[in-house]
């Protein structure tokens, strides 16, 4: 699909290379708006339903500030105790409803199918910000683009790199996500290093692997981590299945410059989902790193704004009108 | 009162006939923006404050969403507990103050009779957005104007016309409202139909019966919902006065379409003021009637917007100067 | 400092007399629009993250409306439990995250000290919302703002006035941050009257005293509040440290129109942080002076605005832009 013109976006599924592409061009195209050289009016006077049933400040914040710099405006709900969901209401209802107000809707809910649901009452686009342990197709586009815009800055490509995952790969929906959509490229060598108990899914390595993929499963950051990508996530020691598993990987899966500088290559890339927990007890990501140029995770942030922007665009079918619109920015722009 | 400029809204006690016409006359000039045919920038600049002290999401985003759709921002707030309310602020120093934000305020609070208490210190107009068991005029109203839509379709009108409501009608603030609105027009036949313990209170029937309509109270739907106008309300169970009359009446008055084909007329309009239960145990609009052309209840939904927008307008005084500030619209609009 | 353009304001402690000038100057340019005699596109397209950690109706939507007024869109969060602060994310990554979407950051946070460490890692200005007991600059200059506007109209100055401060001066920072801007001026007399327990600091007593300003320190208002401007603010009965001394100053510290008649001058103005607590027990500030003209209280409000507008166009640097970008209002405006 290249014409997304009054279509939902409900899954990394529904996006094959040609798809992905396509956004990832209109999000090139976002840019000196997003970076304030320019702005555009092209959704002067459309409404977002940015329909939050639990609660996310960064992604709720992330896809309505995309939704503004392309000149809408934003409702929005925060939560689910205020809902008529919470009255026996069905999704189908609630959709039917809610698309009443708005011109396309953004959506997360804390039920694995739920926006899918709710998708089959909408009047209006819906894009899934998040169901549950099921989709988050947002950010899996947003670290897809975040590596390919990475690794053509050093004119690598995502065909034949070399991507290391770490941390909990059990159930990390992120990690599920990007998996599926690098599935579709070409000579990938993946080492997914997490502890036994929380390793990638037997099926999306399957997936991995039919594709003719390289994949090196590993407990230990030793020796895979020169990669060219370095896909980091939370392990949550409530996770393990005993405490003794906790305490042997306890550490295990921590970074800083020190380890950086001894196990991976000069220009591996940093990736993060965010948020990183930074307390002394935690600290999965150390600060030391933020000097790292390499460290990506604030520009994956920006990549974010630009792909929701491009979503925006491309559902409501505006992409070719952006520049049409466009007017001078005159106030202080970010450093 | 045919000019609402600088008025508040509080209670359908304030209008007569002529103001309702003039309401609907508004709102249907409402429905190209509302429909995206066209878009206005009549209160670019205009800002609504959006005064939630009780949570609704659908109620809440209505109003921002037709004030959105005029071409205005929206300020809000939800719930009470940030509210300097909370801290011992009178409901006077509340309006002054948050009137100094805004040109126009929405409200709704827990509380009966808060709104008007509200207005008296606000320095702009101030719609009720619903103020506990009292007053919930823009409901009444868009079930007034959906009422008259679906009449004038089938070249009825709402004088003479038939009208069954069904259900709770002791609590329910919508179904009084709503007959305060009708009591002004003629003939109309009025089936109530409940529980005992949840009848029509009798000061509403009187006001019904002393303008020379036309009461039915009953207990059963059999025979009786063979109207033009079907508006069913919710029954909690908990507001039967005994366990017994709870179990007499269970499933007495939900609605299908087997019932529908049975008891209604075959172009009965459905009308509920959502959200319906859509539980198994509760069910009391069955989601069979969603292909029924007469169910309007999303409908409902819809003319919401247009009275919302409607009073914005007029209370603004900008009634006249609305198509003036038309533009096209060019992004996908809704199916 | 007089040009703002890209900093932040977070202490009243960065603001030299130059700079006040320079706000005020500013915000009297910001009335006509603030009045709607006038509108201004200025900051069509610009975004504000108002970002209010900590519950605050009043002071966020203020700060959202001032922002609209100049054109510019708002997005939001209120409260913490959703924050990705609450899953251990250090403040520098939420800054450097939520700065990604927005061209100015309003924040409160209840922990003093947080929204400096936020602004180091911001990208854009950030103003401080109120930050704990530490600092509410955007307060500090409103009242001073207020006190010079009402003292201009009566043809008096800042410099030689007479100001009482009643109530609680030890943990009002309100009090503070105002008297370490009025330290600024010359040859003012200062009356703090407080209960013991609750003076004011003698930090600061000791700036206002070493800038050569007069300073009274008393229990009782008899005698002390026939100034040019009597500041109250709130006591609350827990603060004292033995139910003995709450006894003793119960009511002691209300102003009424028969106090005010009593021991005020006939033109001493009255201003108040608000909320005031209007409850039969509290009242702090009866409900009979609102005939009164020098009741400033709803003036402070109005003030609010003009400087947040005041603040966001100078951080942004379109200070003298503001006009270029002006059309006429059309609709109904405020009584």
């Amino acid at each position: 699909m290249t014409d997304f013109t009054g279509n939902h976006i409900l899954s990394v599924n529904q996006l094959d290379r040609d798809a992905i592409a396509k956004i990832f061009e209109t999000a090139n195209m976002m840019l000196p708006y997003a970076q304030r050289k320019k702005r555009t009016h092209v959704l002067d006077g459309a409404i977002l339903g940015n329909m939050f049933f639990e609660a996310s400040t960064r992604t709720r914040v992330s896809f309505g500030s995309a939704f503004n710099l392309l000149g809408g405006f934003v409702r929005e709900t925060t939560g689910m105790s205020s809902s008529a969901l919470a009255k026996g209401e069905s999704l189908y209802d609630t959709a039917r409803v809610l698309s009443s107000y708005a011109d396309v809707i953004a959506m997360r809910h804390p039920q694995s199918g739920s926006v899918k649901e709710f998708s089959e009452g909408s009047m209006v686009p819906v894009i899934n910000g998040g169901d549950g342990a099921n989709e988050h197709p947002t950010q899996a586009l947003l670290d897809l683009y975040t590596i390919e815009k990475e690794l053509t800055a050093s004119l690598q490509t995502i065909d034949k790199m070399h991507i290391a995952m770490v941390g909990d790969l059990k159930h990390g929906r992120t990690v599920h996500s990007l998996s599926k959509l690098l599935a579709q490229y070409k000579n990938i060598t993946f080492s997914l290093i997490s502890p036994k108990a929380l390793a990638m899914p037997d099926e999306i390595v399957s997936v991995l692997e039919n594709a003719g993929h390289k994949v090196i499963i590993t407990d230990s950051i030793e020796g895979n981590v020169d990669a060219d990508i370095l896909y980091l996530t939370r392990i949550q020691e409530e996770r393990f299945t005993s405490q003794e598993e906790a305490d042997l990987y306890r550490g295990q899966f921590r970074l800083n410059q020190q380890i950086y500088t001894k196990h991976c290559k000069s220009n591996t890339v940093i990736m993060h989902p965010l948020p990183r927990d930074s307390r002394s007890d935690a600290n999965e990501l150390d600060t030391d790193l933020n000097l790292n140029p390499n460290l990506a995770i604030f520009r994956q942030v920006e990549n974010g704004v630009l792909i929701r922007m491009a979503l925006f665009a491309l559902t409501l079918g505006v992409s070719d009108q952006v520049s049409k619109h466009e007017s001078d920015v005159h106030w202080f722009s970010r450093k």
